[in-house]
């Protein structure tokens, strides 16, 4: 009955304990406590990154269902494979409007790319089957299943699903021609990647191709997963701001998009479009998201031919080394990309404190990356803490924003719990930096209320958070003890916060 | 502008900004910084039930408002007045479909009772009025507002809603007769209120009409508001589990509702009837929750007229006494109760642990009594907040269970920085309790996974939780620390917390 799915991110009420109580009849199958809801979806999403099979969320109805919301829209955008279950109130019952009742499938639908309310006990595996089936094509998939459906349901051996599995679009000729044609002239182009491009796989093509015809490789501002560090060919970044990210991607004549779609502001400004990709620059669409982005790359690489460019893609940069023993962002980063443990998972929600890291990185030792993909912060420790239970044997670093932070700390509790090896570095700036820029964007002098609506005052304290979890925590003030810290962090198991006093 | 809201709850992104600048132009407006969503909605809720006036909260696009939505479903149930405000991409920058955008209308609609986009600037007054005037009604009127709609808002003066004030229906003559007259008769008869029935003016006649005939007071049992203890008549709250439910109501040969609907059962159990109300009792709709309930007891009370009944209603409690020096529910209640100063405000989400406050209260000082209307948990700290905001000069308790407290600890950070006068009960019984009672219903033996689901292990650590939110913070294991430090607590301003070993 359990379809490859393993794991089940877990915070049940009444009308999911038939569910609860069939995780202990269903061998191999493993329920995760959550304290909050929004922790157990983005461990779902980290799970799924990192492993590449669903993970299983138990939510209670449509209020459960809400507060995982904001981490399922951030899986949704990563492409996550993700198996969201929720009970509802026993069909019988709901004409009567009890107190929890809510329009469950209006909250589901937006996050969903499938979306079922079970209503047959005979027909749940069969249902069941479906959804894993859809969110193995990369998507939420979510499975209302009602107290009473659940009740009557036997407990009978697997079900296949109703429909085949998919089978991802295989590469179209012509436009690996195309790209081809272009990528092989002097004129400056890009191969700009998304999904699986971004896997081991798709860099290994990608980086034959940037070799023998000296394209930039770039990727979106937020990948849901990137293998970087020494040994993989450098992928640049698109900067956040639209400004910038315009600039950068206007030197191009051709970009050539694979795993991903043109790239678009994130949020609209008056005066600047929607769209960054210069109006003169060819976008060719060689591998749409869903396609099979590997083989794409791979049959390119193949068109292209070997040989290496005059014109070589951009030297990897040096290490960065920290400078003075100030808690710049600079030196944060430093410190980070030269102290990370080989084969580290690296899950980036550091904003705009972290911003210099990505950089920094570069030159680290080989790492998997994760980032922030919807933009709905608080996915940072939930999700590190999934990948931590996916990748029991690598070190994961959750490299985070303090006031995102503060939106699903109750993960650092399941950190404790399952002894996962998470070093936290919360980047402790003690505001939401992002909105001072923004308002600084804006030209106007902000007022006092809403200056006051950007800083932490007091100034919370993690180190003692953490520990209120029974994670062990210390706040450092400067490099040296960073470092330390770090060092200490990574070397000993379980998991461990460091609150990084940016300056 | 304003239109009487004074209070903002907010957690703003990007897209707010016009309407962050906007709060240091409306004069008398106040910003209240939230560190998560789910805090601004509870304590938009605690502020609306305390001053009867809507709070507005201010909401980042779709996962801000997601976070928000368990919170505003409980706000929602509770027919709070609410001015939920969203602010979204701009229009023209949607069709790219950024990152953070979702459909918002779809993630309303379940929580909202009044629902609009605004889409032009020059009407953006017109609906915040609108809104408004929806929310005074009783209910969470939602605000959508796209950026450039709020940057081409002129900062006009006040607008006057589109429609007229809607004024509340008056009672139907025929229904208080038919209540006087089955209440004048020896046969065991209730009243059953909701609403402003349990305010002071409702509670008054109410209380006149059980002084003349005898007749029982009862209410939901989560009522959004009550006024009770000393000097207060005497409402007993209906059970939560359906099967006490039933047996209480089943006494009675007529019962007139005021201000509420007949109760439903929580949720749906296998042989259990939705409806808690026996077919042989008469039901009598004095007045619906939107009709004006106190103008309906006033009328009853004077139809029936005054006279002692000789059968009187039940005597008031004996003031509950702590026996021994152990932490358990009973003596938790016992000592609260005994202790709690005059005036309080007690936000009671204690659930399993505090079950018998309720009882146990019936004997403290007066107090207001507010409970989790919609199931929805993690209302309690962040409702207590929001009150303590509308009632300065009153001690404000929050009566919290653990497992709920852990969604929305944030809301202490929120405390400490408005200096707030919360003392936050926190009943930590290390785990959700009532998941194992509910298995225990079922018959079932729960295997190890079910087990492991329900409990907190390892123990999170109140005291120190508070502390990093800057909220003094204590742990208690006997009766009489739990005594000292709650004194202590009420006696010093500010917030404290009091992590209660319930065992």
């Amino acid at each position: 009955m359990s379809h490859g799915v393993r794991l089940c991110f877990a915070n049940p009420g009444t009308t999911e304990l038939p569910l609860v109580e069939a995780l202990d009849a269903v061998p191999g199958m493993r329920g995760v406590l959550c304290l909050f809801e929004g922790v157990a979806s983005a461990a779902a999403d980290g799970y799924a990154r990192m492993s590449g099979r669903p993970a299983m969320t138990l939510l209670h109805l449509g209020p459960g269902l809400a507060n995982a919301i904001a981490n399922l829209h951030n899986a949704r955008r990563a492409r996550s494979p993700l198996l969201n279950v929720i009970g509802d109130h026993a069909r019988w019952h709901r004409a009567a409007d009890p107190p929890l009742a809510s329009d469950l499938m209006s909250l589901a639908r937006p996050v969903s790319g499938w979306l079922r309310a079970a209503t047959e006990p005979n027909r749940i595996g069969r249902d069941t089957a479906d959804a894993i089936a859809a969110a193995r094509a990369g998507c939420v998939a979510t499975l209302v299943a009602p107290q009473d459906v659940q009740l009557g349901a036997a407990s009978g051996g697997p079900e296949k699903p109703s429909t085949a599995r998919a089978v991802r679009p295989q590469p179209k000729e012509a436009r690996v021609e195309q790209a081809a044609r272009r990528l092989r002239t002097d004129e400056p182009c890009a191969l700009f990647l998304g999904g699986s491009g971004l896997g081991s796989r798709g860099l290994a093509a990608a980086g034959r191709i940037a070799d023998a015809t000296g394209c930039r490789i770039l990727c979106d501002t937020f990948p849901a997963r990137l293998e970087r560090g020494r040994g993989w060919p450098a992928v640049e970044r698109l900067p956040y701001f639209p400004e910038q990210a315009m600039q950068c991607l206007a030197v191009f004549r051709a970009i050539v998009f694979a795993g991903t779609v043109p790239p678009v502001s994130f949020f609209g400004y008056p005066g600047v479009p929607s769209q960054l990709t210069d109006p003169q620059t060819d976008s060719i669409r060689l591998a749409e998201p869903a396609d099979d982005v590997c083989a794409a790359l791979e049959q390119l690489a193949d068109a292209i031919g070997s040989g290496r460019a005059d014109h070589a893609a951009r030297p990897p940069p040096s290490a960065a080394r920290a400078s003075g023993n100030r808690l710049t962002p600079e030196n944060v980063a430093a410190v980070v990309a030269d102290l990370q443990p080989e084969g580290a998972i690296v899950m980036d929600e550091g904003l705009t404190a972290g911003l210099p890291y990505f950089e920094a990185a570069q030159s680290a030792p080989s790492h998997t990356y994760l980032a922030l993909t919807g933009g709905a912060i608080g996915q940072g420790l939930p999700c590190a803490t999934g990948a931590a239970i996916a990748c029991p044997e690598r070190p994961v670093i959750a490299f985070q924003a303090d006031g995102s932070a503060l939106y699903t700390l109750q993960a650092l509790w399941t950190q404790a719990r399952e002894n996962l090896n998470v070093t936290n570095l919360i980047l402790a700036n003690r505001g939401y930096r992002i909105l001072e820029l923004e308002l600084a964007r804006t030209g106007v002098v902000p007022g006092p209320q809403a200056r006051a609506l950007t800083r932490f005052d007091p100034v919370p304290n993690w180190a003692q958070l953490a520990r209120g979890f029974g994670v062990p925590g210390v706040r450092v003030v400067d490099v040296d003890s960073l470092a330390r810290e770090f060092a200490h962090a990574n070397r000993e198991p379980g998991p461990h916060l460091i609150e990084v006093m940016v300056s």
